[in-house]
């Protein structure tokens, strides 16, 4: 049977919202897969950030609408995700992941998960359905999951490692082209552009992560 | 001896840019045959197309900057491309290839491409190095070389065909997951998401592309 599968973006550029080609390698592998996605962002108004100078500008980009560029314009706002509809979700990396959908970015471990980004992910869990999540993404999962011990990864970073543990999840280190399961909670992380790396092997790693997590689902 | 190849990128988002897709699949594409990549993109200040409603908006983006959200920040203007530093040049589709990169979408088979677009294309194809170009953009190659009787592809679009044909071109029907190769003139297309398709397919096909383009550079 295909699966249905959420695939929850933030924004549109690694920088200010999802990254590009993660979110792409995702919608990828979900297909390969024979999985039917639907993408769903957060909809609120963020700080746009230059991605060439990689600084803050003076306006504000929508990530619904940003997300849209990715999803070719069928996107849903993060509200209308019902876990009944799905089973599994998604969430590819980018400092979208961690400034849009939490405050990771700016808080650390001690920092809070957006609202329906709590309620998507606490849903998930207590339906005991799949979560992927990629590059930066887990530690968004780690502010609301991080109480049930899961297992998760994003690459080796020790200043990122030590502000997941905060919240009581257990971090594994993985190489860029792998995954680590954590079978009890059902999630499935890869570190992609957590390592300094090239598009084939975020997309390998991406590709086997989801391979796991259609079949879990 | 690995490959250097120079991505020629319109903007970021199918509507006023690239195609994120396609540019992706590219880039991943690429890697995935150990070439080198560098990507580039035309230097100017376009209407921004709201990707929802798919409607122009009052705001202008510029195609540069866009274009390193797909690139993560590693982008140059295409006036800094020179054809002597490179063994090829890919095209990825998107509106902003046929309306960034020259004036098809508005005039048709007797439009013009941008003049540093025009000089790329015949650089490359005076030098008898591959030029790929996927889903609209092989109708901007044909505005240039098409005099040169080129076979391209771009799917099955009959008004878009008659178009193409108008510049001396043939075109070659094709199916998503395939390409079309113009041996004498080194041009390789793919139609991506001419066709109204998914992302694995559009990926199938410019993997597939990319592996002759590669091994023709």
């Amino acid at each position: 049977m295909q699966r249905k599968i959420a695939v929850v973006l933030s924004g549109c550029g690694y920088l200010d919202g999802s990254e590009i080609t993660e979110a792409v390698s995702s919608l990828i592998a979900l297909d390969q897969c024979e999985a039917i996605y639907t993408c769903f962002s957060i909809d609120k108004s963020v700080v746009e950030v230059d991605h060439i100078t990689a600084k803050d500008t003076a306006n504000h980009r929508q990530c619904l609408t940003e997300a849209a560029r990715i999803a070719r314009g069928q996107v849903l706002p993060l509200s209308k995700l019902v876990e009944d509809n799905f089973d599994g979700v998604l969430f590819p990396g980018g400092f979208g992941a961690a400034k849009n959908l939490s405050n990771f970015a700016m808080k650390g471990g001690v920092g809070e998960a957006d609202s329906e980004v709590k309620r998507v992910l606490t849903n998930f869990h207590q339906a005991s359905k799949p979560i992927a999540a990629f590059c930066i993404a887990p530690a968004t999962v780690a502010l609301v999951l991080g109480k049930y011990e899961i297992e998760i990864t994003i690459g080796n970073d020790k200043e990122t490692i030590a502000e997941i543990e905060k919240t009581g999840a257990h971090h594994v280190e993985c190489a860029v082209d792998d995954f680590v399961t954590d079978r009890e909670n059902k999630i499935i992380t890869s570190p992609a552009y957590m390592y300094d790396t090239t598009p084939a092997k975020v997309f390998s790693g991406i590709q086997k992560a989801v391979r796991e997590f259609v079949e879990m689902a």
